[in-house]
């Protein structure tokens, strides 16, 4: 039998937990969700934000902590919306997105995430992973969540993220990589035998 | 002679600085820039960033502080940008907003700021200043900085907050009903006489 390695994801949001989970399950971890506060600074920098998140969360959880976030940066909004794409799809949704995104042909973007890793006994360690991709002229397809629906990530054949499989999308997806480098650094360096 | 009362101001807006000097120079009152780093964090309350920042602040410095947080709320985006809008303004500038507002004819928008101060015996108090207007069709204007150009306050006869003059902004503005408020209360209960 194998050992599972539970450690705590100090995240609000469920969709995160899923598709981390789907992704770290071949590595043998399980995220389990914390309850404690997450602390967001104002940055540009995804790693500034996943940095001081960390170094917040642990002072609270004396325990193994996750922290991961992500951001839509488009090319031709000066990287809009950024670390703020929870907030923006919140306010605006991808409607808002595809309005801001009349008329310009440009379409290229980037799915950023950065997953960040403490212990009590280990300082943060951080973890990236990238997908490019394009903006869609509409909003197309049922699976995952935020701006799934309108991001089209390089070599999916023209299909948005929400119009691939969990599974498909966690191939390439930022968050797929991210935290399968993670998942290889952990099972390497800190994991029960 | 009177007394100067000098108190720290944690901000890298220049242009806040000076608006509220204006303001607060009826008072005796001058607020010099602070150059430790503010950290401001995610959330959509300016009392909840403006709490924080101050009580981060004051660790690093011992000392009278005052940090300020305004935003712009547009009914109709479901208060965008709000407590992100120095974000949004560096990345999509007024015509963004302007895009977004198209045919939309509903434009009611509120700018508000909050005001906090603290020292090292006093703990926060807050002050808060909301100026109701309308977003514009166009940008008008060459006073003030951010969205000053495409926000009309109620009462100015249609000029946006970048055709009137800095004075005239001062009298009915957010900033300047958050901070003659602070003044009172500044005079009232802790300068020295």
């Amino acid at each position: 039998m194998i050992d599972i390695n539970e450690i705590y994801f100090v995240t609000s949001n469920d969709h995160k937990i899923e598709e981390a989970n789907r992704i770290l399950s071949q590595f043998g971890i399980k995220l389990k969700k914390s309850n404690i506060k997450k602390i967001e600074i104002q940055s540009n920098s995804l790693e500034k934000i996943v940095k001081y998140s960390l170094l917040y969360a642990i002072k609270k959880l004396n325990n193994e902590i996750i922290v991961e976030d992500s951001g839509l940066f488009i090319e031709k909004l000066n990287g809009f919306p950024g670390p703020f794409s929870s907030y923006v799809y919140k306010k605006l949704g991808c409607n808002g997105i595809l309005k801001l995104m009349k008329e310009i042909s440009d379409r290229r973007a980037l799915f950023k995430c950065v997953v960040g890793y403490c212990s009590p006994n280990i300082k943060p360690v951080i973890f990236h992973g990238i997908c490019y991709g394009n903006i869609s002229y509409e909003i197309r397809g049922s699976h995952g969540f935020g701006f799934d629906p309108i991001f089209i990530p390089d070599n999916s054949n023209g299909l948005t993220f929400s119009e691939l499989s969990p599974e498909e999308k966690d191939k390439f997806s930022h968050r797929g990589i991210a935290f399968r480098k993670f998942g290889l650094w952990y099972i390497n360096n800190i994991a029960k035998p």
